[in-house]
């Protein structure tokens, strides 16, 4: 029988990150990542597929990423944890000293009627059935896509420039509202119309109709769409049957029960990514953020921590960013939405203006910037921001400040760079002026 | 006579900022600003104003800045410090609670024979002389360029796109030595001589030569170099006259001194930016740091312990980014020989590929990230990258991590976001990944 140091079931971000950082941390006889996947998509990037990349094979991760760990190409199907061995339906049995469950997540399809429907289409992260969706959309004329979060936002934005009729269908007040206030969702949706995008919202699907194919979408408030394709993009479950058929914990958000180390209710078996469960930094609460950084964060301290308990896991500060239009939006921890629903005390602050400067310097782009602070301790809760291309890496500068725990203060007074071509002025940086503005409303 | 809780010396960065500060911060009855020049440029923009931005009028900071403080056009002759007042050239008295020394620097100039001589030229921040400079530059094709630090590459990078031959003669081994590693001046230098910039490193200048106007530069290897304009970029001194008339401390780099407070030798008076005594958070020493960042920071922080000690200073963390060519690059904290030369025991650690997922987006630049942390501690020292124009933000997102005191543990371990069209990877983000190649090291 094959026997392996590390085992890791999921051939994604999670299982990726775990085979290299497993190669990084630890002299290692022997890493297997079982995957069943022929190849594997850039998660984020599956709706660049549609406009901007063009191609299915553009979005390929490489296997060499994998290093010197042995890829096998088959479905595990069960985990024996008194012999530490699993099984694929192959027939391959591998024996572990340690198991990786990185076996992700898979697209929600909503109770509905109609979704068998030919041309209806939830988003598995799969190549071959992408390729299906791209033939369903290329003989298309007229869009529904369920559900206005990011990826549903990044659908239409991508399938617009296709020169398909769009509309997004979203039963929240906004698109991307459980990741922006107000505001920023109002841009965004701005921008999407602007390009031509139908946007409803507060309405949900009743059902889907047609003959065999989609022929239209009706409303819960009687509306009827045209369709001749639909894309669900309501969220993901995570992956857990592997796990649940071997008896291992499952949490309130429905992933694989984790320890502050990353380790299931069996200490030999780690989880990390989408079918993990993931708590919230700030509440230390169960969340159900599932996002590609969110899981590759998660691989790497699963797998520090394999051998030793060597880095404990704070939680998740959900970081996103992405970009409607010419426009880029980004969030960094929580929403003031967010934050007052968890039932913080909060206060904000704003901040606008050009990304360079002056702003008169070629490619200047508009920003915008919004801070949550929890008053009193003057904690920074969270961030958000629009503007240029440099928006995700201001998500970054965002997350390093929440993550190390600064307050109102910290922002207000911490060492930032600047330069004509690349950034705001260090009179207008605008994360420094936002925590100014709450230092000085907080006292 | 005028009396004012706060006057201000000094309308640039600094002072524009303690303006802003003093009235987001107190409802102060009265803040005068004396200022010498008519109109301020943004710093930082001058390179620009050669190339990029092609007018002087593109790059003014607008008086607006100053919201309700009172604006005098004139220069302050002497500080009576018994009596709490300053005086102008123009005859002004204005008395003052509380005075902010914002009086900036001036170039540097060498003592070389043929300094006087016609078109040569060091680079005050005033509007009339970059006229004169614009004009002289208009009528040369020879622009020789002494000191090849951020300032000089920046002026040889413009003045090169004005079809100029341009040639940077810098004393020390590469250009911008001072704020980068080695490997990231050479990328710099590459990009300079491909667009046709020659670079004479490792050599100064002896004298310049000509009749009334230059017409040859000699360096100290003998080597003539044709030159019909000298721009000469190798420094700034602070301009502390009045600082010193009035008996206020000097410190050790020339600035004027102050306390953790920005407070000088007399508890009234506060100094930032330029003309100010900066020390460094690493060594707690003063160092010769002057950046309009910096500037401001320390003028927040001045301007913010006015009237309280609230906001003490922990030290200038060095935070840069410049473009040379199509390239970005940044740096935060201390480069590695900066470190070394400070006898810190430091460990590095590199990472490098695309600013993009996959690197097939369009826009995706090439980017290289180099760390430095402090074996033992595993403090992060510093860091510096390459890339595309993300490259200024990711300065800051450097700097947050250095200023909050991170472990490479901590970096190594932090939330990032990403998207394909802003970003790397999350599994190839790269001051994540190497922080974790330090940490791996420094076991």
């Amino acid at each position: 029988m094959k026997q392996a140091d590390l085992v890791i079931v999921g051939g994604s971000a999670a299982g990726i990150e775990a085979a290299i950082v497993a190669q990084r941390h630890y002299e290692l006889d022997k890493v297997v990542v079982i995957r069943k996947e022929d190849s594997v998509m850039v998660p984020c990037g599956i709706p660049y597929i549609f406009g901007t990349l063009g191609s299915i094979d553009k979005n390929v991760m490489p296997d060499s990423l994998l290093g010197d760990a042995e890829l096998i190409k088959d479905e595990v199907t069960s985990i024996d944890r008194s012999s530490q061995t699993v099984t694929t339906a192959g027939g391959e049995a591998v024996k572990y000293k340690r198991l990786m469950l990185a076996s992700g997540s898979q697209p929600l399809r909503p109770p509905i009627p109609g979704m068998q429907l030919e041309n209806v289409f939830a988003i598995p992260k799969e190549a071959e059935y992408l390729r299906q969706v791209q033939d369903g959309l290329s003989a298309s004329s007229n869009l529904v896509i369920i559900g206005g979060g990011f990826i549903g936002v990044e659908f239409a934005d991508e399938c617009r420039k296709l020169g398909i009729n769009v509309t997004v269908v979203e039963m929240l007040d906004h698109c991307l509202m459980l990741a922006l206030d107000e505001q920023f969702c109002c841009t965004a949706e701005d921008n999407l119309r602007e390009s031509g995008v139908n946007i409803i919202t507060g309405n949900g699907v009743r059902a889907l109709h047609g003959q065999s194919r989609v022929e239209w979408v009706e409303l819960q408030d009687g509306t009827r769409l045209e369709a001749d394709a639909v894309i669900v993009a309501i969220g993901v479950s995570p992956c857990t049957k592997l796990a649940l058929d071997a008896g291992l914990e499952i949490g309130a958000q429905r992933g694989i029960q984790v320890d502050a180390y990353m380790r299931t209710s069996d200490s030999q078996i780690f989880a990390a990514g989408d079918c993990a469960e993931t708590f919230c930094y700030f509440t230390r609460k169960a969340v159900p953020l599932r996002l590609a950084a969110i899981a590759t964060r998660e691989a790497r301290l699963a797998t520090m921590n394999l051998f030793e308990d060597v880095a404990p896991n704070q939680g998740a500060v959900g970081v996103f960013s992405t970009v409607v239009g010419d426009t880029g939006f980004c969030a960094a921890g929580l929403t003031e939405k967010r934050a007052r629903d968890v039932g913080l005390d909060v206060m904000t602050a704003e901040a606008a203006g050009p990304d360079r400067h002056p702003g008169t310097m070629p490619g200047a782009s508009g920003q915008k910037t919004k801070l949550v602070f929890e008053r009193g301790t003057g904690k920074m809760l969270g961030g958000q921001a629009s503007g240029g291309t440099s928006t995700g890496e201001i998500a970054n500068v965002m997350a390093a400040l929440i993550s190390a725990g600064s307050t109102a203060r910290d922002v207000a007074t911490f060492q930032i760079g600047t330069h004509p071509a690349l950034t705001a002025s260090p009179i207008a940086y605008q994360i420094v002026n936002a925590a100014e503005h709450a230092l000085v409303r907080g006292r």
